[in-house]
Formats: structure tokens, sequence, C-alpha cells
């Protein structure tokens, strides 16, 4: 390895940065070299630590999501500084970043000036771009966690590290945990402590939630048809557990003693699911819907029940840097219920990418990783 | 006139305020006297200046909207302070209030304890009284606005007027007034300046969402089927008004150079409305919806959409105290599009209250108003 800080010229590093890339369902990942690097003002090297698979990336190797291609898939990772460019860069909460730096960033690079980015949406700005989801591009080839570096674009919100924290840990935070922050700051500010929370759906997204809003004293319940995933809410912090097999959902709650959610949190994607928390929310309360990201069918809504029992409906989807910063912040402080054994339950070398994608499809882990220094 | 402050004993007013009993649509309402009043701790007996017409009065007295009776309809007045509780009481704004202070107070009166009132949610209390609302109860007979005097409760919102503003114009602030200002407060508290706002429906609430938002420096578009008001709506500050039977709001939004509006507020209570409403909605905006008091279809949510474009939709109903002092305090600061003589276009003597309901029913003015002085 021989980093530099770049000036003028290319970012030189021995051996050249590689990049697995991905061209369609049911075709090998090809191993790209890219040498001498260009970062422009803002911009920065990261040599990779440690990638996480997101069922995102499964889904799109399945054929089952449409993505461009061919392009660099991964968004969850965690890595060092490796060169800066002109100028060099700073970190969300504002400090300057140095080499050598660990981080984490945010999955989405917004151009701060646009429409949407001055009306604080930075995650839907007109010029967004998306780590591990854009096309290879000639100059920003380095694009997507599944590679040995990743190049990071101005307007990209990095986070620093703790040095103590384990890698299994940061790299999905970039994706569920930082959204799942976004998801509860979605619920508007009312006070999680003493407040009853509902989630649908124990994924990572439902799981993170969990965990905040539990650590931050909420009751929180969970539903999931599922008896393993019941099972890891559990140990993240859920007080009661509930299959929606079991029948309706406000006459489990009241059989479970518990009152009904001033704050709930879709993140099964099922549309009966979304159903289920509008018809259980208390009078005031917040459903805050992140599971839906694929097509499916519509959910009646009553506007006369929204608006004489105050209810609130809120979609997220990605998340702004300080979300991420939150991320990072939970997890160095209550690292319990995320320790790294319960999340990655196999690791790979990154040429064995497509094994790594096989082993996450089956879906008996919570993350597959893929570690760029195995062999 | 001769009241008095109590102490243990009633509070005796020459000669005994006077209350119109509603029994039922079709009869006539009846003039009861209430002698000697008795107030608590908290509560003040208040001298109505003149009261105006709601259209849910009109829904009531027309049998087309269930409220219990016999009872003492009205909750649009001012007026002022002729007795105070053991212990005096306090408005809004914190200040103690004095016999002769010209005050509204909210149409809830809340118990300040219970786990809704805790939640900032007054509004909704498990042990709301609702002035003009409830049936005819002994000890507090004085429930509604259409009367000589009105019995405030403790946990009502009392909000002081200023000598100058037109009794016309404070008379319905805490109706449409304050519901208008809590459904911008429920925006998001994102900036109204340079905003894009949609309005749906130009009854007395869209009317005052798009006076307020206006005066605040957004671009307001209100649509309306009928032309006399989509006139007064832009008399009110509406830049653009539209006719939903123009075609798709879409389309007619692009077509008078409008972009998306990342608020939109829905006072009309057509479900058509509402989809409409949800399908025009910038990323990231809100829908507030405030008309939807009645019984109606529902509308089809798609989830998906609402992740992907991090929409809300919000539902309002009454208002917390604290929106009434913004009413007041727009209504002072901003008068212009609220003159007096656009808003009441009648103004009938308390006996003639079945009148003055006629009248207001066959809906040429905006408000039909009752004043106990005339004769």
């Amino acid at each position: 390895m021989s980093p530099a800080r770049s000036s003028a010229g290319a970012v030189l590093v021995t051996p050249s940065p590689a990049a697995m890339v991905w061209h369609e369902p049911g075709r090998a990942h090809e191993s790209i070299a890219v040498p001498g690097v260009e970062l422009r003002p803002g911009e920065a090297l990261v040599e990779v630590e440690l990638a996480t698979v997101c069922g995102s990336d499964v889904h799109t190797v399945l054929g089952h999501r449409r993505q461009p291609a061919p392009g660099v898939l991964g968004h969850e990772q965690v890595g060092r500084i490796v060169a800066l460019g002109p100028g060099g860069a700073s970190s969300v909460d504002g400090a300057v970043l140095a080499l050598g730096d660990r981080v984490v960033w945010t999955v989405t690079a917004s151009c701060g000036a646009c429409e949407r980015c001055l009306r604080g949406l930075p995650q839907k700005c007109h010029e967004l771009r998306k780590y591990g989801h854009e096309r290879l591009e000639r100059g920003w080839e380095l694009s997507g966690g599944f590679a040995t570096h990743v190049h990071l674009l101005r307007g990209t919100g990095i986070v620093r590290v703790p040095e103590a924290m384990p890698a299994e840990l940061a790299a999905p935070a970039s994706c569920s945990t930082a959204t799942a922050v976004a998801a509860l700051d979605a619920g508007g500010g009312a006070p999680l402590d003493g407040a009853e929370v509902l989630v649908a759906g124990a994924g990572m997204i439902g799981l993170a939630v969990t965990a905040i809003a539990s650590a931050a004293g909420a009751t929180v319940t969970v539903v999931d048809p599922d008896d393993v995933r019941r099972d890891t809410a559990r140990r993240f912090g859920a007080r009661t557990v509930l299959d929606p097999g079991d029948g309706a959902l406000a006459g489990q709650l009241a059989a479970h003693g518990r009152s009904a959610p001033v704050l709930s949190v879709e993140a099964s994607g099922a549309a009966g699911s979304v159903r289920a928390l509008l018809e259980t929310s208390e009078v005031g309360g917040t459903v805050v819907l992140v599971g839906s990201v694929s097509p499916g069918p519509s959910v009646e809504l009553d506007p006369e029940r929204m608006v004489r029992r105050l209810l609130t409906v809120r979609g997220v989807h990605n998340y702004a840097p300080a979300h991420l910063q939150g991320a990072i912040d939970f997890l160095a402080a209550t690292p319990g219920p995320f320790a790294a054994e319960r999340l990655v339950g196999a690791s790979f070398p990154l040429d064995a990418l497509d094994e790594a994608l096989v082993t996450a499809a089956a879906g008996t882990h919570v993350r597959v990783a893929v570690d760029p220094h195995a062999r």
C-alpha cells in the first residue's frame, strides 16, 4: 500500500484498487482494477475493512429488483481514509478528516444546493448519487462497497467510527441502523421514554428500531410471522412479541396488556401490516412506513378516522447524514443487542462475492460479510 | 347588570342569564333563564358580545349530524368576563384575567391531567367537554354561545382579544381560524416563506389557511368548485385558484406554472380531493386533512409511494390553546383579508336564533351572527 494525499495528480495505490462488477442476474461478478484514482475537492478514498450484504443486494442479483448495470454493488461497509482530495474533507460532526480515520458514510451523496437539499432532504437531492446503486462510470469506478476501496464524493456524510467498535457492527450502520434512526426521528419527536411503540417486521431495520427505542425507555412490541425472528427481537429489547397469524392486532395487544401504540414503525413492507398499524394506532399517534420499498397493493385510508384521531402516516426512505451520526453514536453507547456474533453469520473473501451472495440469499444469517483482506 | 366575583356563593346577574336550548331538528329553540350561576375555582362567567353560526350548528339543526340534546349550541363567540371563580383564572399567555377582559376561548375544556393532556393533546382529553356540543347539565347550563352568557370551565384556553378587533373577526377565531393555525402547525414546521402551498376547499378554514400562509410568504393555490368561493379565496391571498372540474390537479398546477406543493391542506372533506392532494404532493411534502369530519368513502394509499416520496399525511381535529392564541395574534397583526364585512353577512337578535340558522343554512354569507344585545 502506498496511499498519498492527491494534489493535481492521481492517487496511486499499490496494488491498484479492485472492484467487483455486477452485470446481470445469473452472471458471476467480474473483478476490475482501478489504477490512479483522481480525487476532486471534498472527495476521499477509503480502503474497505469489511462490507456486509444488504437484502437489496440479494434482490438485485436474483433479478427481483431493477438496478443500473454494470455496476459495483454494496453500500454497507466500514473502512479507513487512505487519500483526501485537495482541501481535505470534513465529517458530519464538523471535524477535519485525516488519513487513517476509520469511517462509515451515507448511502447517498447530495449536491447541497438544490431545492430539496435546501429543504433538508439531501437523501432526495435532484443530483443524487447512491453508493452501490449506480452504473459504472469513468472516473467513479469505485462506487460500491464490494471492492478494496470506495471513492467518496463531495456531499457524502462521513462519520468517524470508534476504533473499539467491531467492524461487523459498524458496516450495516450506514443502511439499516441509520434508516432506523430516521424512522424514529420521523415519529415527530415525542419522547420515547415510557412510550408504547409497535414494530412490524423483525429484519435489520425493525431490530434496530427495537433496540434504539427500547434503550430510550419505550415499551416495544414486535410483530413478525417468523418465530426465530421473534426470538431475535426479544434479544434486541422487545417486551412483547406477536405473531400476526394469531389474530387481529388490537385484540392481541389487549390480551398482552399492551395499550395502543403512540408510535408504530412498519418495517415489513406487507400491505396487511400497514393496514393493521393504521387500525391500532392511539389517538395522536404516528405510523412510520419504511418497509414498503417494492410495488404492492394499496391500503384503504379512512380520512375521517385520520382527522378525528389526529393520526399521522409518514414514509421514510434512506436518511440524512445526522441519522448516520446518530446510528454510530447509539452503537458506541449501547452495543449490547448488536453484538457482532448475532449479526454476521459468515464471512467471505472479496473474490468469493458470488458465494457470499448465495449464502446471504439462503436467509439463515442476519448478515453475511465480505472481507477484502481475507483469502 | 350586577355581576360579582363569586366566593362561596352564586354569581347573581340581573336579569338572569338566558340560553337558547335546542331539542331536535324541526323544533324551535326554547329560551331558559339560568339564575345564580355557581363558579368553581378556575372558572369564569362571560357575557357574550357576539356569536357566529358555524356550519356544524347548521348541520345539527338540519339533523345531518348527531348531537346530544337538549343542549345549547354555538361555539364561536367573543365576550367579556363578568365574574371569576375563587382564585381567579389565567389566560393562555399566562396573564391573570380581570373582570371586564374581552376574551375568546377554546371550543374544548380539558382536564390537564390525563395521558392525552400530558402528551400534548388537550383537544382529545379523556374528560373532554366541548362548548356548544354537550347535553344540558345541571350546574353547567351556560355551555354554548347561543346565550347571553357562557360559563367557562377550568381547563378552557382563554385568550384576551384587543379592544380594537371587530367582534365579527374575533368570534369565529375559536373555530375556523384556530383550526387553520393548527392545520398549518401540523405541516411540520417547515418555513412557509417561499413555500408552495395547496388548499382544497374555500370555506372558513380553507380561507383562514390561505390568509395565514400567504401572509407568511407562501404561494397559495386554492381549489374549489364554486366560482364565488374561488373569488373570495383570491381576496384572502390565493395567488392561483383552480376548479377541480377543469381536469387533473397536477396538470392544472403545471399549466399555471405552479410547482408541486410541499404543504397541502384538505379543508373540503371530499374523498376525491384527499386523493388529488396525495397525488400532487412534492417529495417530502405533507398533506394535512382537516375537512373530513363526516363519514365518507375511503381513499387508496400507496405505501411504496409514501415511502419513496417521503410523504406525510396527518389528520387535524380541533386545536390546542396555543393555536387560538396564534389565531388572535394573527388577526390582530393582519386583519386585512378578514375585514368584518366580508365575514358576517347578517346579524340577528338572540331570540331570533332560529331565523339566524335558516339564513346561515341558505349559504349566501360566510358567517351569520347572533347578537344578544340586539332587539
